[in-house]
C-alpha cells in the first residue's frame, strides 16, 4: 500500500511542475510580445503571472498542511523544504517576466534598437533553464542538475555582452539611451531569472543528495 | 517549565538577528567605501558577506533538524518556516551587497560624478528597513512591520529618480556613460536590497498573524 504522504508528494510534484508551466509560457509571451511589436500579448504574461501567485499560496499552504499533520523525516522534509524554496524562485520569476513586460511596453513606443535581438536568445536560455531544473526536480536526476549550473554562466556572460555593447551603442547615439536603459533593465531581469532558475537547480541537488552546493559547497 | 522547542526558537532568532546584523554592517561599509573612496573598505564587505553565507548554512540545518525532531505545529511551524524564509532573503541581501561592491570598484576608477551623492540615502534607508523588519521578527511586532512595507515604495520611487537624472546625464556627457550606468547598476541593487527587506516584513506578518499579505493580500 502506498503511503499516504506519497501521494500527497506527488500532487505537490504536479502543482509546481504546473506552476514552472505557466512561468515557461510567460517568458514566451514576453519575447514573442517584444519581437512581433505585438501589445496584446503582454495581457497573456499579466495573466499568466496572477496565476503563478496563485499557485504560490495554494503550494505554501500545502506544505504547511503537510508538515503540520505529517510530522515528516529525511528525504521527505528535505523534498517538502527544496518544494517551498523552489516555489519562491518561481514566483519571484513571475515577478521578473512582469517587469520585463512592463519595462517592454515602455521600451515599444521608442525608436527601435536592433540589439533587441538578444531577447529571444535569452528568453529561450532561460526557459531551458526552468524547464531543465524542474525536471530533473520530478526525475531526481542530480547530474541535469548539475548542468543547468554552468548554463547560468552563457547567460550571465551574454547579458555582459549586450550591456556593453549598448554602452558603446549609447556613447554614439544619445537619443536614444532611453531605449538603450531599458533593453540593458530587461536584459538583467533575464539574468535574475537565470539566477533564480539555479537557485531552483541547487535546491534540487540538494533534495536528493542533502549536499548543500550554495556557497561553493564549502559549508555544506 | 519551559518547552525544549522554545529555548531552541530562542537561539534561531539569535542567529538571525546577528546575520541581519552582518547585512546592514557590510551596507554600511560598502556606502562608506564609496564615499570616502577607500578601498581597504570592500574587503571588510567581502568578509561580511562570508559570514552571511555561513549563518544562512547553520540556520538552514538549524530548521531541518527543529522540524525532523520537534515536529511543531500551527504557530511554532509557522515560526519555523518563516524563519527559513527570512535566511533566504538576508544570505540575497549578501549577495547583493557583494554585487555593489563590485560594481563600486569598478566605477571609483573613472571620473566621478556627483550623483553618487545618493548612495548614502539609499544604504541608509534599506538598513533601516532589514534592521525594522527583523525588530518587527523578534517582538512579534505586525505594526512594525506594516511599516515596512511602506518605506519600500520611498526606496522605489528615489530609485527612479536617480536612473532619470543619471539618463538625462548620460545624453549629455557621453564620456560618462559608463560611470553612470555603474550608478544604475547600484541603484538598482538597493532595490533589489529593499525588496528583500520587504520579503522579510511579510514573512513577518505571516508569521505572527497566519495572514498571507503577498499578492495584496487576495490569495492569503
Amino acid at each position: 500500500m502506498e503511503r499516504s504522504i506519497d501521494a500527497q508528494l506527488d500532487e505537490l510534484k504536479k502543482l509546481i511542475l504546473i506552476m514552472g508551466g505557466h512561468v515557461e509560457k510567460a517568458l514566451f509571451e514576453v519575447s514573442s510580445a517584444i519581437i512581433s511589436k505585438d501589445h496584446s500579448r503582454f495581457k497573456k504574461v499579466f495573466e499568466l503571472e496572477e496565476k503563478i501567485n496563485e499557485a504560490h499560496v495554494q503550494v505554501d499552504n500545502f506544505c504547511v498542511q503537510l508538515l503540520a499533520k505529517q510530522s515528516p523525516v529525511a528525504k521527505d522534509l528535505r523534498f517538502i523544504l527544496s518544494i517551498i524554496k523552489i516555489n519562491t524562485d518561481l514566483e519571484r520569476m513571475g515577478d521578473q517576466t512582469k517587469n520585463i513586460a512592463y519595462t517592454a511596453q515602455e521600451y515599444l513606443v521608442r525608436p527601435a534598437l536592433q540589439q533587441i535581438q538578444w531577447i529571444s536568445k535569452m528568453s529561450e536560455s532561460v526557459s531551458k533553464m526552468v524547464h531543465g531544473a524542474l525536471d530533473a526536480f520530478v526525475r531526481g536526476d542530480v547530474e541535469l542538475a548539475q548542468k543547468i549550473l554552468l548554463m547560468d554562466d552563457e547567460v550571465d556572460e551574454f547579458k555582459n555582452k549586450v550591456i556593453s555593447d549598448l554602452a558603446q551603442h549609447m556613447k554614439k547615439n544619445s537619443q536614444d539611451v532611453e531605449a538603450a536603459l531599458d533593453l540593458i533593465v530587461m536584459a538583467r531581469n533575464f539574468e535574475r531569472l537565470g539566477d533564480h532558475a539555479t537557485n531552483i537547480a541547487e535546491d534540487v541537488i540538494f533534495a536528493f543528495t542533502g549536499k548543500d552546493v550554495r556557497h561553493g559547497g564549502i559549508y555544506g
